[in-house]
């Protein structure tokens, strides 16, 4: 086959495969986790059972599938934040602006702790944290080398400080307070 | 009966139901949730399975009993950290080490998620959860009002960051890193 039709063929694929994604995170969000089966999850993306199952087993795989592509999402958003300031300290402080954001945004979804315990233990999860983490430790070492924060702790331990105190921002009531969130931190990690 | 006598066997009783708690925590760390049986209860008790069924319907329910008594244990832990100090900002940063070093402790459980999601999911660790925040919040009230700490921000917001901060510990690897977590929450809470 001629490689333009190998890529039409990919590129109809990657369709069914981000509606079905979506629909099941529709089914899922509206009935719970437990509710939602493979057929309710066909005809809500317009497909047929038999070709559903030749993209997912169960509605498991097809919900981790949507969390990693949610994840690489994040962390891709996280990456151009920091990319488009070329100062160190602004750079830092768009990062962690962005992920508490993002926590905010995360936490309106209402996913059942259930479900949020199956998209956590996946294998994938713990990359991604870990992808995440070495991000924010390198921007914090930038910042601490061009004198924008605190040089006197490893950027390891900033790193983790960040991350666990962003995630109030899925508690906090609006994005006024996550912008206050943010002062707090980075005065933590300007402080000596 | 005498007063005596009630005492006697409330006291017994007691016994018996701490007893049972902590077989059940011990089995379940040993074989996970899922494997534990009452009967392995009551023969790690030395009880009958019949008497523990007095106590308790199911594994369950000794469970999140377990949890209420260490959700307990740790707000009295937490309430006399800040009643031996004097001083608002002396009190406030015993509150806020003790918080950490608990979160470090329970760390070491290794439970599963399942099981720290069933736990988390009680009615009455939610309510821990408030009156946790209220103390806190409350310390912070103090010491911004004794100028130790910044009272630009409301007190309310300032207990989230903290409690979010501070669960950073579970994630380190010695009592040394908690101290400098600390350090870097009330570097934040003293920033102006």
């Amino acid at each position: 086959m001629p490689k333009l039709w190998n890529e039409t063929i990919e590129a109809h694929r990657r369709t069914v495969h981000d509606a079905i994604l979506d629909a099941t995170v529709e089914l899922v969000g509206e009935r719970g986790l437990l509710a939602v089966t493979m057929s309710q999850i066909a005809e809500k993306t317009g497909i047929g059972r038999a070709t559903l199952y030749k993209y997912f087993p169960d509605v498991e795989t097809i919900l981790l599938a949507w969390h990693n592509r949610q994840v690489a999402g994040h962390l891709e958003r996280l990456a151009r934040a920091g990319e488009r300031e070329s100062d160190a300290g602004r750079r830092l402080e768009a990062m962690l602006e962005t992920y508490a954001l993002i926590h905010r945004q995360m936490a309106g979804h209402g996913f059942s702790p259930d479900l949020v315990t199956l998209l956590h233990r996946s294998h994938d999860a713990g990359h991604a944290r870990q992808q995440l983490h070495a991000m924010l430790r390198d921007a914090l070492a930038d910042a601490a080398r061009a004198g924008v924060i605190r040089d006197d702790l490893a950027a390891d331990e900033l790193a983790t400080f960040c991350l666990h105190a962003l995630q109030a921002a899925a508690a906090l009531p609006s994005e006024a307070a996550v912008q206050r969130l943010v002062g707090l931190t980075l005065a933590g990690l300007r402080a000596r």
